[in-house]
């Protein structure tokens, strides 16, 4: 069998753009929350394509998507491969939707072939990747991994006090198979890769070997909130400044670990906030990532010391809590060998990389052999509206996932 | 005429404690807004106590209260003293209100012995001084002393779009005199020092010799707001990495100048303020206090400077503006020798203070001659529920009070 298949170029970038057009922003960027009006007009976009395919839909209760090819042999589980259609509240059109898009591609290049493949195939739109909405990702393939409950998942909340299970109800997302993991063969998934490495270092492909280590923290520097004209340095206890010493050292620690560490303060907030107070507390996260676990042993080991030695210094009191710990998640390396086998089959210059961002990927992994597939994007740039691919970037990455999938779908048992 | 009067330390007392049960907070503190229904009710109680002691009250336009106690020569111009008795949200029993109630004991007192001074008295309760409520401290004061427009400052409306004009209204505050400075001899105010010093001192009586040189700047830091899991360390804009070295170097610009130094950035707002999110903007404010005027002009010089080259290492942009400057204001000397020497002859311990914070005096100061008596409070703190004085320390400002304001009016012209 030829797996040098051609991808529809045009035809893939025109359903991109057809997509983005459900939850379109003046600013060309998509707000696409999860089990809202416009995440059920999306599904229905969707589905629509799968059954002009032939393609049969099942739904599960958690709203994941699947719409299955069948395989030669009946008998042999599935091969996967998808990503999300929900968006950021002010997210871009390819976070997701590539993954998704690119994957009916591939379904609608076999069409096109009157290709079938040995083990049947399945097309899945995970429900809720993000966690914009309802403050908690990859809801939907948390579920199905095992990784979440699914009464408590259901039970989340939005602002307005709408719970993902209501949610599900009001747009009809809710399906009738059980929202658990079933025996899959593999699991691909095509995404941007939302960094800025594979643009820097002009490479069409990020052959993605696994998720980092993570480590998060939440916490609050105590300190004395005092009159700003009244209170002379030496009776001070600043907590502002103290965190300054704090977010030096988070970034420190970083560096100190060369293009490999990550390291962020990213949420702050002063109390009281007012000009012409001494600020007395300070309430921030931290979050640290590599691609080795132990070194984020290492960073959980020694930061919250070297971070109280520094607070204290500053007259200040540090509270510190460590929210969670996510263990690096290696990908299945012989899913990953097709990855890299397939991009250099067709050419297309390659790098092995670490995801340094959560998809589905990195759950639905502890229970099925996965791999994933990254592309560059524009400066690096998601999470936002300006985010930005080529059309070949988008064929290219298409390209791979369906050599993949087909080689997977097609292998000797 | 002999100066040494008593004090009742326990009327002023009980009437501190009464007045603190208008707008009384669960915690022991005060929360009489300025213009609010409790501030309506703490100015009747005031009048009520004026007219009882045969004290004419007139009102002016802002809502500024004289209560007028003829002097034997009905030609001199008066001498007034007074302060506030509006508060902070979360305010104390004390700021404002020992002013305002300390110039009603002098008067009490005054009554008792049947001693008539030789110039007029006025005792005044200032509108708005917090500046909690519409955003804009020192209304009344401000506008009787011309330093701010009466039309203006009507316009500010709070959060709930009620301007100071309306609230006049509706509280029936607003009065027939005209809100502008009439000629007056001397203005005297008592009020706590809001700060450590006198307590680490152990001082009974601060002798205000005027108020700090002030410059305020706000500003904001622009980096590139990027995905905290996949920008490597060499392509972060980490905007809060960089406004940690602009916040250090406000501690270090004031430590440099000593215990007379102050520099705080008091508010400081994260954008878009998300744990997994490289924080693309830093909106602050920063401000510096010093009783020299010359080190204020020095740290405006050079600080726009240091901030700029520190955040230009980081790889950002700062965009800075200097909100206002307010010049040090020193209060008479004439005015200051009476407060010395009134706390000399009571046998006060006493030392020379500059003041840190704003007050009414510092704009009166500007058209009357004006000296201030500082007590000092518990760990220096204000603006707090928690704020604490002791009776015989509102006392012994009382009675320095007494015989600064006795003996200035009736000096020999």
């Amino acid at each position: 069998m030829q797996t040098n298949r051609p991808i529809d170029g045009k035809r893939l970038w025109d359903s991109l753009m057809n997509m983005a057009e459900i939850g379109a922003t003046p600013k060309g960027g998509v707000r696409r929350l999860a089990l809202s009006e416009v995440d059920r007009e999306g599904r229905a976009r969707f589905r629509q394509w799968c059954e002009a395919l032939g393609l049969g839909v099942r739904v599960d209760a958690m709203g994941n998507m699947f719409a299955r090819r069948a395989g030669r042999d009946p008998g042999r589980p599935p091969v996967m491969f998808g990503s999300h259609l929900d968006s950021q509240p002010s997210g871009g059109k390819f976070d997701g939707a590539l993954g998704v898009l690119g994957g009916l591609e591939v379904m609608r290049t076999l069409a096109d072939l009157n290709l079938v493949t040995e083990a049947p195939l399945e097309l899945v739109n995970w429900t809720d990747e993000e966690g914009s909405r309802f403050a908690h990702s990859l809801v939907g393939s948390g579920v199905w991994s095992g990784v979440y409950e699914e009464g408590a998942v259901k039970a989340l909340c939005d602002v307005d006090g709408v719970s993902v299970g209501d949610a599900l109800r009001s747009i009809g997302a809710a399906g009738t198979e059980p929202a658990r993991v079933f025996p899959a063969d593999a699991y691909f998934e095509l995404h941007i890769e939302q960094g800025p490495i594979l643009e820097r270092e002009r490479k069409e492909i990020g052959v993605v070997t696994g998720a980092q280590a993570q480590v998060w923290y939440e916490g609050a520097v105590h300190g004395r909130d005092s009159h700003a004209g009244t209170t002379p340095p030496s009776t001070r206890r600043d907590a502002l400044v103290a965190m300054a010493e704090v977010i030096r050292l988070v970034d420190r620690t970083m560096r100190a670990r060369g293009e490999d560490g990550r390291g962020t303060v990213g949420f702050l907030q002063v109390i009281p906030n007012s000009t012409n107070v001494v600020p007395g507390e300070v309430r921030f996260t931290a979050e640290f990532r590599h691609p080795d676990e132990a070194e984020i042993g290492r960073i959980a080991d020694i930061f919250p010391l070297e971070a109280e030695a520094l607070v204290q210094t500053s007259g200040c009191r540090l509270e510190l809590r460590e929210k969670f710990r996510i263990p690096a998640q290696p990908f299945d390396p012989a899913c990953v060998a097709l990855v890299q086998e397939a991009a250099d089959r067709l050419g297309l210059s390659s790098r092995r990389i670490v995801s340094g961002a959560g998809h589905d990927a990195v759950y639905v992994a502890r229970r099925v052999p996965t791999a994933m597939i990254f592309t560059p994007c524009k400066d690096g740039l998601s999470h936002n509206e300006a985010e930005s691919i080529l059309p070949e970037e988008a064929r290219a990455g298409c390209q791979v996932l369906f050599e993949a999938v087909v080689a997977r779908a097609n292998r000797p048992l």
